[in-house]
């Protein structure tokens, strides 16, 4: 026994994995091209970096004799109270993770027994898969209908047959068919007494106006998760939060791992907040590039784009043309690298993160070379 | 049952959490003083704070456009390859996470179900008993002896009646007491059968050469833990790293966040690799401050300091001048933090981190004017 190595717990060891976004730099070297001459567009990052305000505060933090080196506040009092101004919920309400990945897997690693039920519909987020295997859950999947409507009925159906032992994860807007999930269906499942997380990732590029967060006060079973990794532009920093009742929330930060953000986070955390409204005019001209593409696309051929209330764009391609998977690898020859699915049912699609606007002529004509 | 928020499982709800740290400025608060009167020597951090090669690393990163919008590599492949010339370890028996916190949690996680045994020795890391019951595990405490000494024999009959259910989790040098964990032990153990995770936190402050890393190529249920938040003074940019064998190795960075490395300790980490001599020069004042201290405090009656090979000193005090808990108050009051222990069987000791070589003379002062 003492020669071999420790064995892995057997449902683990069956574990596909995540399969993460492959680093520009291999996608690049790949294609044969110089990573500035390509776009990257397939893990709807900010394609505007992060804002020169962020950056100045890093510096000045930098700057600081003791940066670095002292353990963070377990407490995260000072991103806290920053995230309360910025949400206009009260701090007890809110914890920070490593990204929203830590807080969805803190979460329903505290909520759930191995055995008990995630419930969502794909296709969705391919995280909830990943951490209902690594939680020993079982995913309840209610597919969406073919024009990716959400399956209320079937939904609530699944809750009430889960006889509370679960949890719903949707993702409002939905990654990747870019809706929001229908406030009235929020309200049903609340109702009905789920236990809904909410993960709310891209939803400043449809309007922080269209969370639910409003629905806090009202239900204590909402658990709604945010990240900085879109909106702010410091997904390489790992700053996400969840916002929810305030019994939960003490729980989470009990349980959480005490240092579990990083002071490099914190800091491009409070001045992204400070720094928002300017942050805001890069997201309108994100969602006019959305906007603009989307028409664009409409006009071309053997592509049909879904509308998106998100920084990325579903679309179906025809067959006549190819599959989703072979449009994406043609693309990445070209330097335009963009998402696929191993779903059967996404076989057919392609999704494309925004570009810079300075960028969206680029990508037209090199998909138009293609189709 | 919608009117009420989600319950936590109950093996949590009964977690005491963490104790973690109070933040120096709180603390400083609380003594009516300024923070840089203060000395925080409490969580065995780097007193010299981040070294300027590392700094500048950080600073030239920053100027990068796009520093900290992309999401970082899952397969983390230049820091390991930096981590394999730092450590003479193959890169496929490396892999880093958000302080060695992270990498003990997720080990445990990948290795052992619910039920199954830590096996470990108090007083040491207060992190092994919140793990424990994180990940509902039983905790099999065998006290170390009076003196502190490992008892070996207890040890190896826990492990036998364990029956392969479990992980012993020692530290070397362990925390509090300062004390390698002897050779042979290491191997009494290995030889038994046992998968031992021995948290190397403060190996940096023995010397490398104290490593039980050589064991690793004999020894495949040997799980070695490091982090960067001692010796390379960057706590808080959350940097670890595990040395394994490569099948459990590939195992961790599966079951992994796959984004679990942010940016900046990237950069961080590599940098301090790079400067390591440098930092060494740190490490070596470090060992000095330490043992003239020691010195020091063998002189002053009523306190016994244990022999460290940390960054950091074990105090006993007699019954005479109080508890340890007294005099940590008291030192408190004069901007001196130290660190005491709820466990009984500490209940006379105190544990001071090493402040700079030119903060020696005030804590000797400070603290000969209570004793």
């Amino acid at each position: 026994m003492s020669s071999t190595p420790p064995s892995i717990r057997p449902h683990l060891a069956q574990l596909p994995g995540y399969a993460p976004v492959v680093p520009l730099a291999d996608r690049a070297r790949q294609a044969g091209l110089e990573p500035e001459d390509c776009l990257k567009l397939d893990a709807n990052e900010n394609p505007y970096g992060m804002h020169p305000r962020v950056r100045e505060a890093l510096a000045t933090g930098l700057s600081d004799p003791n940066f670095g080196s002292i353990y963070p506040d377990p407490n995260q009092a000072t991103l806290r109270a920053a995230l309360a101004r910025h949400t206009g919920i009260d701090a007890s309400m809110i914890v920070a993770g490593a990204g929203a990945d830590e807080l969805l897997d803190l979460t329903l690693r505290a909520l759930l027994r191995p055995g008990a039920s995630i419930i969502t519909c794909s296709p969705s987020f391919g995280m909830y898969p990943f951490l209902a295997d690594l939680n020993e859950l079982n995913l309840i999947d209610i597919p969406r209908d073919h024009d990716f409507a959400l399956p209320t009925d079937a939904l609530l159906d699944a809750v009430s047959q889960s006889k509370g032992d679960s949890v719903v994860v949707l993702t409002s807007p939905n990654n990747p068919s870019g809706d929001l999930v229908p406030v009235d269906v929020i309200r049903a499942l609340l109702t009905s007494g789920a236990t809904l997380m909410l993960d709310e990732a891209y939803i400043e590029f449809a309007g922080l106006e269209m969370s639910a967060q409003h629905l806090l006060a009202e239900f204590p079973r909402l658990v709604i998760m945010r990240t900085f990794s879109k909106w702010a532009a410091i997904a390489g920093l790992r700053l996400g939060y969840t916002l929810a009742n305030p019994d939960l929330v003490a729980d989470l930060i009990k349980v959480k791992q005490p240092y579990n953000l990083n002071q490099a986070a914190e800091i491009a955390g409070i001045a992204a907040i400070d720094a928002a409204e300017e942050i805001g005019e890069q997201i309108d001209v994100i969602r006019q590039t959305r906007d603009s593409l989307y028409e664009t696309l409409q006009s071309i051929e053997g592509l049909k784009p879904l509308p998106s209330q998100s920084n990325f764009i579903l679309i179906e391609v025809d067959p006549a043309i190819g599959t989703g998977r072979e449009l994406h690898d043609q693309l990445a020859n070209l330097g335009v690298f963009t998402r696929t699915y191993s779903d059967p049912a996404l076989a057919s699609y392609l999704r494309i993160s925004m570009p810079r606007h300075d960028q969206l002529n680029t990508l037209i004509e090199r998909l138009s070379s293609l189709v």
